[in-house]
């Protein structure tokens, strides 16, 4: 009586009990990174001192930052390939293709697990694996052997029935369940789909919808292995990866949602949310700018060739820029060798390179108050990088039809046979660079790629002045701001710490320098929002030692434990107001003991009782001075 | 005893003599625009006043701003097709390819002459035509029918003997000529190419020659009209457009250079010269990180194919990334129904637009210290994006040999079949959208298109006072800086003319709102080095009415002139010390006449004389207040 994410999760569970709410800890056999998030994740793994990876198979990619609009770019590619190369990580080179698409193709494997450095990661739920995503140092962690920590989800079942209508695709699926869940509506869950329906989805097919499942802020999502996922494998080569898995036919789920495919009709998600789904009816004759087709939700061949048969023999509407980017370079082949690329450049299709681009925002921003039609999974405002624009997101064929109409219009009416699966995938992997795990590897950094500074163990005694002192609902944003000035530093700490504060505080950067740091005093919920890593990793190298605050936001108390950093919360709230800035608080960290309160006295002339709610795994994080000491620690004594 | 040149000239003069360094005005039959000079010079045209263009041909098109970071370029994309609809412009749509290479595919005829608002018209040349770049307002001045003013050149022959070798190409012979002639070794002249060496050269090939003689600093090159200029046009479904044209046997040239093909190694431009030029072989060896393939020089089919003929079956090196950008929308369909651009992607290249991508630094920029290897015309410092890069220019074989070994190397020693001419180009001009004329058309303009700033007639007195006082050589560079944060602004004169003078004097812009403008003060060879407008256009809008120079930059004049601020230069050059910051100086304009000095008393009590050596009509352009006001108030007559 087993959901087959149970299956999958007992069988790499190491640590706690598979109990909705409870903390868990699993192993993970595979990882994935970006090279957006990539750079740092492999100098956090390089700090941890490790010889190798010790996954399955780890695989680093190069689908991000491929404009090259000054030097740091290319330097990131070149750190990302040496440094694979020297730990044993394979190298996808620029042109390869995007992360997920290029997994799904070639190293997805039916009841494995995923970590991946992009939240995206669970578009392998296709393959039947637990896929999850997660910060660049969990990733370095998996790396470096260790087990993946995460409160284990409640399990919901959607059941799909009969067979998709013509013009209607995966996409409308996975849009109806947004619509049903809401953006928030997956969180602390995993989706896992049966059904007859899913006999007729192809592997592309589900990886649309499990991409498109970390727009319900689910941890994933996932399908059975079946002949279809056999299939699948064979036809790229891979027969001998597949294992058939499925539910218990008595699983017990915690909720269950049922969809008949026969009644959906296109969907269009509306500015600003993937959740804000209307039938494509509703705004049909909407006026169209720009089509954006690709990105890791659908730029399979299946979901290119689609387009190309919609498009044969017509011309894009002349107000209308139709632009393809291909998810890998096996796509792009399959479809050059096979016509359909032709008829795409003689529609008027402006063919971009095989990466994200126009979906995270790289290029293709549309015009002014523009009205762009994406097969993307992100309608965020501002996301595209035109603040007036409106991104409405839609399937593969929904957004070809409209290319031609230059409305907005579903390809319902029109007549073209939907893609077969191809005989057999075009197998390339000269573009997969295979590592020496060469010590002797020279590692290339560029000016703006710096090493992941070191931290000393927790001092004996913290007795330092305090930083700054901020309010309630203090964001990451406010802590580490992000933006096209500041994202290029992202490999680059010291610098990066320049930018810490400095929309709320601009001489806190100075300040902390001058004192050598010290202390920062908040109010409720600190560091709420993104799970961005620099938020703790700044202050950690402007010597920030601990946080006292009235209540924190979970990941950033865990990215700030990571990093070393005490995070405290006043016994008293009122305590807050007695503190000012530059304040010298002394701190006897001896006393750190599970459970135990601990006395901050400020040389004012008072004291003050304050809480630190640690697990004594925590403790021993921050002993260390962070888990990468702690790990690196650990390393060198298990290889001594 | 005619050159070609000369004959072409004399079929176009309308006025002066075809004697070299005289002064002649030629009639224009073609104009073509680029989407990062178009924006201007529409907005020009559009203040000229015209109902429609009137020349025989002109055509916009969208190869340069094609990123699209930001709202701002699909918004001149956007206005530069309805700008083109209303006025009777064909639209060369994005994605349709580089405007040289389309131009030569589909437009450009024998005999005729194209002015074309990019340094590279010259490209044109290959079809025995007069093709010159010029100015934004230069062009709109030809759309609106008026005569291009010129200098008469001086005619160079070069002579071609005998057959290039295998893996020799046009490229080394231009190479090899910028070498003889030095990057200002055209200045003033014509190249006139003849011998029975180009009888092996087709049409693109000696379009690559054309295309950068633009690095000689000539005004242009051309070739004959013969036999393969037949065949090129025939197999470009143009047969009709072909006339022979060739110049007298005993025609008289102002030089001779003679090449011998048949002797000519593969050569490579070296950092940051296009004339600093090596045997490829004597820098054997060197490693190299990137090849970029492309650009109007070198991304005819034929290139392009050899490139494939020598990658195919091989993998490039795997520390070289290289990218290839595709010269048309011809070239990209030709190369994917071929099978040619399969072996490029089985290779590992990078697929870019057909645009001109990294050869104006949109883009691929080379990691830290690279060395890259471009099929470009242009090796400028920094020109890539990366300034500590070396770029390499060299032939498209020998970059492909180079990106396959990972060294530069030449393609001497590889065993492929050059390319001949295809038995027919395909022929697609959906992407070319041909003009209504309807004066109903809405002209579409985002927030960042601005209106060509209304300018007065001049004053009858010009009383104000000096905004600002500046040494000798001073460049267009230091009065409008250009850069990735300004150019976005190229559009909209009020906004880009905040950046005025800005690196030397941070408060002229808004000095001159507080005054209302006035006079500007300067050394000798004042507005040296790049032609742009904007050095002339944002003084205009900031009310600058006249400048006092020692002495001027031809080029820089000129644009003041036309931008209706007067050009004085000082009798006695010590009255410039005399002079301080917002002193008060009165000038009767109505004492303007030819040959005649000027005499302008300053408020602290001196007075001092001015040269202006206006001719007539660049004093008809100054009183009706710059050449757009007399050409519109020209056109309002005769449409009357």
């Amino acid at each position: 009586m087993k959901t087959l994410a149970e299956k999958i999760l007992a069988a790499h569970c190491v640590a706690g009990e598979l109990k909705a709410g409870m903390p868990i800890e699993i192993k993970i056999d595979q990882t994935l990174t970006q090279d957006a998030t990539g750079t740092m994740a492999y100098l956090q793994f390089e700090a941890m001192g490790c010889e190798r990876v010790k996954t399955e198979c780890s695989v680093s990619y190069v689908d991000h930052n491929t404009l090259q609009n000054g030097f740091e770019n290319a330097d990131d590619h070149q750190y990302l390939r040496t440094v694979a190369d020297r730990y044993g990580i394979l190298f996808s080179r620029p042109g390869n293709g995007i992360c997920h698409q290029v997994q799904l193709e070639r190293f997805d494997k039916p009841g494995k697990t995923l970590l991946g450095s992009d939240s995206h990661t669970p578009t392998a739920g296709a393959m039947g694996m637990i896929a999850i995503g997660a910060g660049g140092l969990d990733v370095a962690c998996a790396m470096a052997g260790m087990p993946f920590s995460l409160t284990m989800p409640k399990i919901v079942n959607v059941r799909l029935i009969h067979r998709l209508p013509h013009g209607v695709g995966a996409k409308d699926i996975i849009l109806k369940v947004l619509s049903l869940m809401s953006v928030k509506g997956g969180v602390g869950k995993i989706l896992e789909y049966t059904g007859e329906g899913l006999l007729d989805l192809s592997v592309p097919e589900r990886s649309t919808i499990c991409n498109m499942g970390a727009e319900l802020g689910a941890t994933t999502s996932l399908f059975p292995s079946d002949e279809n996922t056999r299939e699948f494998l064979t036809k790229q080569g891979r027969a001998a990866d597949f294992l058939e898995l499925k539910p218990d036919a008595d699983a017990v789920y915690d909720e269950v949602i049922e969809i008949d495919c026969a009644a959906l009709k296109p969907l269009v998600a509306c500015p600003h949310s993937p959740d804000l789904v209307k039938p494509v009816e509703e705004l049909a004759g909407l006026k169209v700018d720009q089509v954006a087709i690709g990105s890791c939700t659908n730029s399979s061949f299946t979901d290119l060739l689609e387009v190309a048969r919609i498009l044969k023999g017509k011309t894009v509407h002349p107000e209308v820029s139709l632009v393809i980017s291909f998810g890998s370079k096996q796509v792009l082949r399959m479809l050059s060798r096979c016509g359909a690329l032709d008829d795409l450049i003689a529609a008027g299709a402006r063919v971009l390179e095989a990466t994200c681009g126009p979906c995270i925002g790289m290029g293709q921003s549309p015009q002014s108050n523009g009205v762009s039609l994406r097969t993307f999974n992100r309608n965020f405002y501002g996301r595209s990088g035109t603040m007036s624009a409106g991104i409405y997101l839609v399937s593969p064929a929904t957004a070809a039809a409209s290319a031609i109409a230059g409305v907005l219009c579903s390809a319902e009416t029109i007549d073209y046979a939907k893609p077969e699966m191809p005989d057999a995938y075009l197998i390339d992997d000269t573009m997969l660079i295979q590592p020496s795990c060469d010590p002797a590897v020279e590692i290339k950094r560029g000016p703006n790629i710096k090493p992941y500074p070191a931290k000393a163990p927790l001092a004996e005694t913290i007795e330092a002045q305090v930083m700054i002192k901020v309010g309630d609902n203090i964001t990451t944003d406010h802590i580490m701001p992000a933006g096209a000035k500041i994202l290029p530093y992202r490999s680059n700490i010291e610098k990066i710490s320049e930018f810490c504060y400095s929309q709320i505080d601009p001489q806190f950067h100075d300040r902390c320098l001058q004192y050598g740091g010290g202390w920062i005093i908040a109010g409720e919920n600190y560091g709420q929002g993104s799970s961005r890593e620099h938020a703790a990793l700044a202050p950690m190298y402007l010597k920030i030692q601990a946080v006292i605050a009235k209540s924190y936001a979970r990941i950033h108390r865990q990215n700030l434990i990571n990093a070393g950093i005490v995070p405290l919360v006043f016994e008293q709230p009122d305590d807050y107001e007695r503190i000012a800035m530059l304040d010298t608080l002394a701190l006897d960290c001896g006393k750190l003991a599970e459970g135990q309160p601990l006395t901050i006295t400020d040389a004012k002339g008072f004291s003050f009782t304050v809480q630190h709610h640690c697990t004594a795994r925590e403790l021993e994080i921050l002993r260390a001075g962070g888990l990468l000491n702690l790990i690196k620690s650990k390393n060198q004594k298990t290889e001594a």
